[in-house]
């Protein structure tokens, strides 16, 4: 059943052309985000009109990638213009429903990639709230006012804490599997299993029952922390509010930093940002990444930092690409490889390393961390086949070293025979050089909670103090290849050819079979709660969004609503 | 694309109405099992014309089901019956080609259901070949003698040592992404990750080339441990054998035991075992396998027990199991739950247990737990919802007390009030009781690493230690309910409707759904290499196995060795 191939596949709505990630509260349709001292609100009220696609009404709270896209946005501003928040209460505004879910007639009409996508991005969103708990102190608690069913519970589940009104109707639910023959795909399993770790068997009962559990056994059943009578639900929350604020080791400080609106052009080949550019080769479907170093050194303070706010290179950086890989995901479904290249001075790159190494209990230089981090995760997620190309005039050093670390392939220009021109074709730009720095063996785990460098070089630890032995020094293509950092230094004659042959190859191949393949091998070694999520949970999901059972003219997506029962192919498989 | 859309969908051949996972050395087409000594030789020599299904030849050592169930067969053989073997080296009788690997016509022909199937077993049988080293010390060597393509290097992935003949032309590959479209799925990328722990560019590059890599880069890549010249590989494999049987802990046993063909009956809705039935209600999709307690003690003796052979009650139980399950995986696709029933002395089964215990050190009594192991491995396994009853006149103890644990859900029947008849319908049997034992808490892991036990009371390790304060007790249906043993203790007037509700309901969602349902919620806490192969490498094959740019008219698996290139859907997913 090929994309495409269903009649009622949805068209964007409003005349839009493309998915936009960026927003800002003043725009929100469908969130509300409000402050007072150290406690923010989060609120829940879906816009029923304002669904990104047209076909269908987002009734009870229910959401698509629209709303989840702005709930992104309020998590990051949280970050970055609220540092003085230390909890944040998400709760709904609609009277008796905290969230239907992701809506049901947006999944049926929606093409399988984007369902996918839509999946992947709602999952990163909420790892991204389990983060901003757990590496930026700010608590989160979900206060169900009424139903939360299916993506709706799953949200909670990336609380820190589940408050359930206890009212005789209120419930929470994951009703997929008998409502609509999929998973609950956002976490849920997941989360149920190895974050609230509800007994298997308890989950088995509340996965298969479409109403879900309420009052005491949702509590009993670890599914719902506080389980709270109707009249008391306003002061319970606002002393647990107030309880774990005062628990969080979130610094006071006065004022954040304006995450202003990223400076974008479009054109039909490109997207121009001020820190990176993407270009589209469309025939061959590959997209070329460059970024580009900073064109200043670091500033002098961190009080300097936090002046530049948005501007401040690192955070100008990482947004940009963010935004970048995020539009090629969701619009650019035909771009078979993602080519990273870069330009400026890696020492300059290396010396806003350090900036943010010397001022590591920095809020703004923690969350910018943080935040290269969730990146490069993205990044790690993109199924799209990714290869860094190491030129003359490149700055792949520190922290953007991290991208060859992250693709499937690098290839590296040695320097021409000494005495040569330097570079390549006789330009002046400096040999290609790879630059290594402390933010490389700690700073950036991959979602597997290792580094990419300790997994490139699982096979021998050896190999991993070989390369941290190397900091700070410009490795050209011989070095970078014999320290096992790129996976192929090649002269002039070959460069070409090598790399042509290589993107041609790539692209020649079954997009679907390196999904599959490039999710294998980009996750050697450990598995956690997030690449668990991302693995054996979207991997199944994704199965069965293929499955007839599910898709197909008489499955449970398609027939939902319609009166007419669903009709199941009863073999096992 | 449902099952049963292709025309050419393959038979069973030779008039064959059901896989059959019985067979003998005397009866292997494809394999030949030899001794000499502490080394054994399993020899692949694939019997072109002795297919499982019509449709294929099984041409350059290319396999089935059909010859993977001869090797499984074998290595079982090697565990129970050559207990002096120390080392067995794993070979071709074909001159330059070790193996083609999954036969390509076959996967093109096959049901997605047998293909999902079929790997599974051929995922179990491979990890039971690295069980016999970690566990029985039972070392192995595969000599690669020429081509070894796709499933062919993943079965040599499978040994401890890998040596490849340097001849010019002798490659190990996995093709099946530029091929088929389609991923190594049998083990292969997580292996090459994760166990030869092959750096990920150079997998990348692996796993793209069709033609594979030989010679020296085959070993600098840690594809292959030795890559040897032609004249000299003969001796230089006997050398390698001589060296791992002197390091294996293996102990000096001078004889085996039989593994007798099992005796089974098969009935339209029956299949009967010596100390197992398995009745089918087709019309509701459930299977009750029933397993029988012993009928008489432990035997007094290690010796006594040689002397039983296959007919010890625990060897022979495991063997049959195994045999059902695998039957209803493969040949009973409709069957939606497994119902599992036990009858017989709980006491018994425990005094059994600690007879295995008081001789953990003998070889067959450690045998016999590690075959236990890898059957309720794959109980875990089976893509069927499993619920235990437990009943009165069960005999759920000690190693059969794994079968509710890996059960969905468990449905204990309480004892009715004090002073009415004992046991359910007024019958005499001795009320429902459930026991634990040392057994339970250590000797049967998942392939998670994990017991079953230990996966349960996730949430709190003291349930897991309050659960082993009641080793060799027989707990009644109120007490293993509070202990968390059970799902539901229910009396008498509930048990029948919340039974059958439960049974209905379960056979009334889709089957899909439950596969990822149960995949998920079955395994939570840690992965291991192995419960990644089952997780994130099966998943994303399944999914793939789903899709047109593999499977559809013109998708590679169909479109190989027709002369026309594959057309593939060009989004990425």
């Amino acid at each position: 059943m090929a994309d495409g191939a269903h009649a009622a596949q949805h068209s964007l709505a409003n005349g839009r052309t493309r998915i936009d990630f960026q927003t800002e509260p003043a725009r929100y349709r469908h969130w509300k985000l409000t402050t007072d001292g150290d406690v923010a609100t989060l609120t829940m009220d879906v816009d029923e009109k304002g669904a990104l696609f047209e076909g269908y009404d987002l009734k009870l709270n229910s959401y698509d990638l629209g709303v989840d896209i702005e709930l992104a946005d309020a998590v990051e501003r949280l970050r970055f213009e609220h540092p003085q928040v230390r909890v944040v209460v998400l709760r709904s505004a609609k009277p008796r429903v905290f969230s239907a879910g992701a809506n049901i007639r947006m999944l049926a009409g929606a093409s399988h990639a984007h369902k996918v996508n839509f999946c992947k991005f709602t999952n990163e969103t909420r790892n991204g709230i389990e983060d901003l708990s757990e590496n930026s102190g700010l608590k989160s608690i979900c206060a169900i006012n009424g139903t939360a069913a299916g993506g709706g519970y799953e949200l909670a589940l990336a609380t820190d804490h589940i408050m359930l009104i206890d009212d005789g109707a209120a419930a929470v639910s994951l009703p997929e599997l008998p409502l609509l023959a999929v998973l609950p795909g956002t976490g849920g399993l997941t989360r149920v299993a190895d974050k609230r770790k509800v007994r298997r068997d308890r989950a088995d009962v509340f996965c298969t029952t479409e109403e879900g559990v309420k009052g005491k056994r949702a509590a009993e059943w670890r599914l719902v922390d506080d389980v709270v009578a109707g009249s008391k639900f306003e002061d319970a929350i606002a002393a647990r509010a107030r309880e774990f604020a005062a628990q969080s080791r979130r610094g006071a400080v006065a004022a954040g930093i304006a995450l202003t609106p990223l400076a974008r052009s479009f054109a039909p080949d490109s997207v121009e940002y001020g820190a990176l550019s993407v270009e589209f080769r469309r025939p061959e479907r590959i997209a070329t990444i460059t970024l580009r170093g900073p064109s200043a050194p670091p500033p002098a303070s961190a009080d300097a930092m936090v002046k530049l706010g948005a501007e401040f290179w690192p955070l100008q950086l990482a947004r940009e690409l963010d935004d970048a890989i995020l539009h090629i995901r969701l619009n650019e479904l035909d771009v078979a490889v993602i080519v990273f290249k870069s330009s400026g001075d890696p020492g300059t790159v290396l010396a806003y390393d350090r900036f943010l190494d010397d001022n590591k209990d920095h809020w703004l230089a923690r969350e910018i961390r943080l935040l290269w981090k969730r990146v490069l995760k993205r990044v790690d997620l993109t199924s799209r086949s990714l290869v860094a190309l190491i030129e003359p005039g490149s700055c792949f050093a520190g922290t953007l070293a991290e991208l060859p670390f992250a693709s499937d392939r690098s290839y590296m220009l040695a320097a021409a025979s000494p005495g040569a021109a330097m570079g390549r074709g006789g330009d002046n730009k400096p040999p290609a050089a790879i630059a290594l720095a402390d933010v490389n063996f700690g700073a950036y785990p991959m979602s597997t909670g290792i580094t990419r460098l300790a997994c490139r070089f699982l096979a021998n630890p050896g190999d991993l103090d070989a390369a941290k032995a190397e900091r700070g020094k410009m490795l050209d293509a011989e070095t970078a290849q014999r320290l096992g950092l790129v996976t192929f230094a090649l002269d002039d004659i070959d460069w070409d050819d090598e790399v042509r042959v290589f993107l041609e190859e790539r692209s020649s191949f079954s997009p679907d079979g390196l999904t599959g393949l490039e999710a294998n091998l980009r996750f050697a070694g450990p598995e956690t709660m997030e690449s668990k999520i991302f693995a054996r949970l979207t991997a199944w999901q994704n199965w069965i969004f293929q499955r007839p059972n599910a898709i197909g003219e008489q499955g449970a997506l398609r027939r939902y609503g319609t009166g007419q029962k669903p009709v199941f192919d009863t073999k096992r498989v």
